[in-house]
């Protein structure tokens, strides 16, 4: 119920494993939530010059079939998920991205944005070179070509230096695969390892999936090598504050992943519980917005010590592609994907508890719909605080539009949502409850403080 | 996680509304969960003898656009979701069935099971007929078409007199829609009405999906007639003791659904706190076997004043055709589906709700993945008895092969699925938390006490 | 480029060989031109009472995979490729048609046209039977089901007996394989042999494909029995006179296939010769309308000793599918399927040799094009009389609308097609060139005189 | 039946026409047999930066349907059909090929072989370029990237002065449309005009279809420049010695095309008339192989005063995905594809008339079902000279292995087919058929004598 925030992608690696294929395959089924839109698979044998490349638009579950995979040859293996647009574009601009330099070749598979691209671009194009997407990706690739460098681990750390955003990165070459993140860390990215082979993936969850032992996160500004010689730790850039993505933890990563060592859907519980205790409500019942809102609604429940009640059921089935209903057919609307529970609601005064509000029309109808079943009171509580900034690290919000936070109090939007009483949690109570402080969290959006100079 | 116990179907009907062929389409994603491999819509005009259908395997979002739902003619539908077999033969046996006869033409949708098909198919082939499909639902076509009645009514209601089991009908004429329900009210069928015109359905969460009011649930036994004069009940046999299969409560419906006025998510937290009462356990937390059975957890664990949480992660993303772990690879087998989280389970004491044991071997492989990961102790608690005989109106147990209760005590069951402490609710707190008493319900696949007579 | 004339089926039976299924597939691609819209295998073992279908829509390449043909079990099979009408219709009335009856099953793979169906159908109805499917096959199955013989050979045959029109009927069942032949042999069907096997197709060029050799036509009114036992020939109807339908030379079967041992291309080659006899010109060139009057342009070649000339090519990958060119677009129209050669007809006097005129359209649109191009004259020679009444018995002239030659003299027709010259080749011709008199045909589409009593 | 030799592209433009997207798909379908397994369309506004481009695997008529074509947007447009390998990179390597360059966007659509692109491309990557794809193209695009001049065009013409080998281009940007072709005219490519737009594709054919005039051919070596303020022919290279690749005549181009002004099938019949000229046999009947050779069997047929016969008729429908027949079916092998009439060949002593022999199999297996089927003598006449030489210039013979005429006699290669006589057409007869000296054609296939130096 967050059309308007979207991760824009999920990464895997790993290097030097009898099924590095497959177990790419299963890594981005469990990595699939951060991206449904298209998908890709790039693998690689030591000894040979040729990445294998399989990419597609959709699930994962419709771009792959077995045949396929067996097809693909190599004992190590990136693998990609991510939003994207419709049309020829968009399998071009899938990733990973495989480039030929002189002196080998390249698939890289990169979730984040960078806030230098333009300029990057621009220079390359100056110098005579040609793209063919859209994608900074291209840009990361462009310049390892271009480095003078000896060899392409060196190469692509000087190329990493030029660049300025928000990244996880993870590239596969005949040599070695190399994993970096950015100085601040702001995109997650974890190490693991399977059967002694070196495992990196945006979320543990890939990890637990293919059977690999978490090892620890990829450090902010590190470049990992990892060959046949083992894995050495290069940087990137000197130790940098942290700047974690805070909305990992409110909304992007599945709760059965851990970041920084804390558990998602923990924190998410805890998010409730501090929302509970510092902005309570006369209430009969607590619900929370399917899927991503139900730990916090738990905690709230379990704080308050109301009834924890499943007052809205999603309906699982709705697809990318089903028919949108006409306007003589408005009772259809929200309903299809959301059904409030009559029994449950009916003459209730309830705390509906979501976890975040991007423009203010999602909220606003659900709470409609809440009293048209019959709840008494509608009091919503936000797990985390008012979204006002776009973010530039990642999360794409090219189609929130009007951030209705923007510009307006609380109490204007509890008057706009319809709401009978709105609060938001502080983002000091959400680093409390991911169990550090708010220096620790890139928090632009709420405060509209980049760690990254531009 | 019931790969075992199938519902059959789902159906759906609309008597003359100018959006009937789209409203069915919406409602058929409402009974998603009721089968998920084949769905059908039939249309018609009152004036026309031609009825549409539109039909195909997968999912609704994969069968229709909205092209083709354009081009079905007609303001009455009837619409069904099933399961079926591979093959040819699964587009013929899908429904609706069209079949036409000498005074006009019939469009089927059955929910439900015969006991005494094999019998009148025999009858039948013997006196001429032939049969393309293997479905009950064409023994019924032909019942009605050799029946001697005047009218379609009477021969339907005739040919319903001789058949024996359990069902749920919903057949569309361009005279008029007949709903009926065997004389025990095993499968259910729910009445509604949306701007004036009646709308049946399984279950009452596609009434509400499609914005239609709840009236009253069709009576066991009873054959409604909806035509242009309005709505007409008559009966089929007299008035039995009713006999709703409680596994709609404990497994099937959705929690958004209400049956013979009891929620169904209601009626699964109260499972739970029954749970709690009748069994209590020495543990830290309660987790429950997502999806069927969040609500009973989340009973339990406010029962028994212990906190309740995400033990399991369940993967959304697997669809039915992805690529079988081979043998090297069973590390990823289960985790793939569901993966536990360590965070909240290490060291602890957990009660593991579920809906149900069927063979065992899934309960097995869970306990032993939260041991895994550090679950000191499993407390499997069920809610719902010992299933122990095969159903016979509707619910496949065609694939349960060795029932794990049919022949065992609770004791035995506890040791082979290695749990700590292992409990089933009784019958009677069933009927109870479904505010009735046993006598209410069919609850053959627990006692072997079969309420339809062979 | 008749889009208006359209055999409606090819047939194919292979009883009791080790590659049954595959060999089927193979000659269903040899009969590809007797209907491309849908096509189906069915095959069975001798033992077993299942018949396995696989059907689909489209081309034959586009509807079986190895995979599934690999999935058809059993020694015997029969096929079936034809033209079909959208939606879900065209997939239940796609055959061979599967039927359960008391005593086994049919697989019913039929080419032609029943011309009492009707009136056997409301008597079916009537006695209750219950229709799903629009087809002359499923009159023929209820009709088998309801006969009272005591095996399924007598049955058919007392089936047979009572249906009326053109037919070439290939039936299997567990028990043997039966192929039979309307009583006038409207329809064609051969038989032939593969190691041993019997095989029965519409054309003999299914025989050669598969590698069988060529035993005899099946006879018209014969009734040929196949089983475990061998081959037994027995009858229908005593023989009558024979009335194959002269169109199967003219412009239906392939050129290499031979019918009542006349090789259609040679066949096609004297028509040319008899009108170029019969109806000379003052040309310098001879040219068909691919594909189906090279063989005729050619044989008037020769004998009008004036060159044969490639004076229209056709565009092999037009597909069913393409984008049709909106008004504005007329110039693309035509020449998108035939361009005609410039080189090669200006300043000529052409002979353009069709094989029939049905509206006139195309014919007219043909001889524009060529003066576009230069051609000085254009006279055109039809291969065959007058089109001038509709087929009961297989050919679908169901879209013809007008038949220009209905109530028109040549003359008139000549003038509408704008030609320098039109001349029709007489039926006795066509009879004499397939070795014949016209007694041995029906000819009904030029006479009238239809073989058939209603 | 040359399957191995292959013609790699088809290319097609038009500058400022209102159905600029349409146009071009109508202009691929009659370009297809010059590539089946990939085809692109590029469209572009004058005013507006962005290209279009919509590319697929397969057929016209499988990747293109009408709503994304209308998506299309501009008034300028080119095409591309081509034949490549399976796999990712398929859609990779597929065109027209898109580019962003600092100045402007490019689309590039490419017939033909470089023989320099290794050297260039490791000087390119040297120089820090990355290449996506393995095609010669991408290196055009990257030299014209790296060009200093500074406009587009003059950017484009240095670069083609850099290229070596036979090419045949069209470039689509904003700013106009480029034709060019290399200085020996090895490729073909020829302009037109339709409702005053400029129209250039690889044959006439094209023109044709969409209804524009012809011009005249792009001349060798001349770079026509297609924009606002009309037309302008630069010069790549001076005038040097024409050298058009003289299998386009032969073998390659649709017969309703004109080449240098001489129409395809007639050049081919005339080959025929030579050979028969040059080559008698005695022989009772001439057979052309379908369907490249059939002109030519006519011609033949007719000069040596014996009839045409349609020896072997091809199957139409047989696709690129059909179940090829294992080892125990051989039977079915050729005669899918092509099946012999026994009754034109029985007791005959046949002319076979093919275009060339790659490695002989073929031409052995068709002599021996020649045989099989009865014919007392095959005389084997080949409208073209031993081919012996591999090209280097567009025609893929990667998959010829040993030519058969590499180190044979005509003798030789007799007994090896298994035919009573041989004979081949010397290169003066062919390039006198297309009416000129050798000196014009390019015929190093079966000369060795290259014409572009390496």
């Amino acid at each position: 119920m967050k059309p308007n925030l979207r991760e824009e992608c999920g990464v895997f690696g790993i290097w030097g494993h009898s099924h590095a294929d497959i177990l790419t395959y299963y890594a981005l089924y469990a990595l699939q939530h951060r991206g449904q839109e298209a998908a890709g698979i790039a693998t690689v044998d030591e000894c040979e010059k040729d990445i294998d490349v399989l990419r597609g638009q959709g699930l994962v579950s419709e771009i792959f079939n077995e045949s396929e995979i067996k097809q693909l040859n190599g004992r190590s293996a990136v693998g990609h998920v991510r939003y994207s647009t419709t049309g020829d574009s968009t399998l071009l601009n899938s990733q990973p991205l495989r480039v030929r330099l002189k002196s080998t070749s390249l698939a890289l598979a990169h979730n984040g944005n960078l806030i230098n691209a333009g300029v990057l671009r621009d220079n390359l194009e100056e110098a005579g070179s040609i793209f063919q997407t859209t994608s900074d990706t291209e840009v990361i690739a462009h310049l390892a070509a271009r480095n003078p460098e000896k060899n392409i681990e060196d190469s692509l750390i000087q190329t990493l230096r030029k660049i300025k955003g928000g990244y996880a990165l993870v590239i596969l070459t005949p040599e070695g695969m190399y994993a970096a993140r950015d100085p601040h860390g702001i995109r997650p990215l974890c190490l693991g390892t399977l059967d002694g082979a070196p495992v990196v993936a945006s979320e543990t969850c890939a990890l637990d999936t293919v059977g690999a032992e978490y090892v620890r996160d990829i450090r902010p500004g590190e470049f990992l090598v990892m060959d046949s010689k083992g894995r050495d730790s290069k940087r990137i850039a000197d130790a940098d504050s942290r700047a974690l993505c805070i909305f990992e933890y409110i909304y992007f990563s599945r709760p059965d992943s851990n970041l920084a060592g804390q558990n998602v859907h923990r924190v998410r519980k805890k998010l409730g519980e501090y929302l509970a205790m510092d902005h309570p409500a006369d209430a009969d019942v607590a619900s929370g917005v399917p899927d991503s809102s139900i730990s916090a609604a738990s905690g709230y429940a379990e704080e308050a010590e109301i009834p924890y009640e499943m007052g809205l059921v999603r309906n699982r089935y709705i697809g990318r592609t089903f028919i949108k209903p006409e306007d003589e057919l408005r009772q259809v609307g929200v309903k299809l994907k959301l059904n409030p529970l009559t029994k449950v609601l009916k003459d209730r005064r309830v705390v509906l508890v979501d976890d975040s509000i991007v423009r203010g029309t999602t909220s606003r109808t659900l709470i409609k719909l809440l009293r048209e079943v019959g709840a008494k009171e509608v009091h919503m509580r936000i797990s985390s605080p008012p979204y006002r900034y776009p973010c530039y690290y990642g999360i794409d919000t090219s189609s929130t539009g009007e951030l209705i936070a923007a510009n307006r109090s609380v109490k204007e939007i509890e008057k706009i949502i319809e709401a009978d009483s709105l609060a938001y949690l502080s983002k000091e109570r959400v680093a409390e409850a991911a169990g550090a402080t708010t220096e620790s969290f890139c928090t632009a959006c709420f405060s509209g403080d980049y760690p990254v100079e531009n």
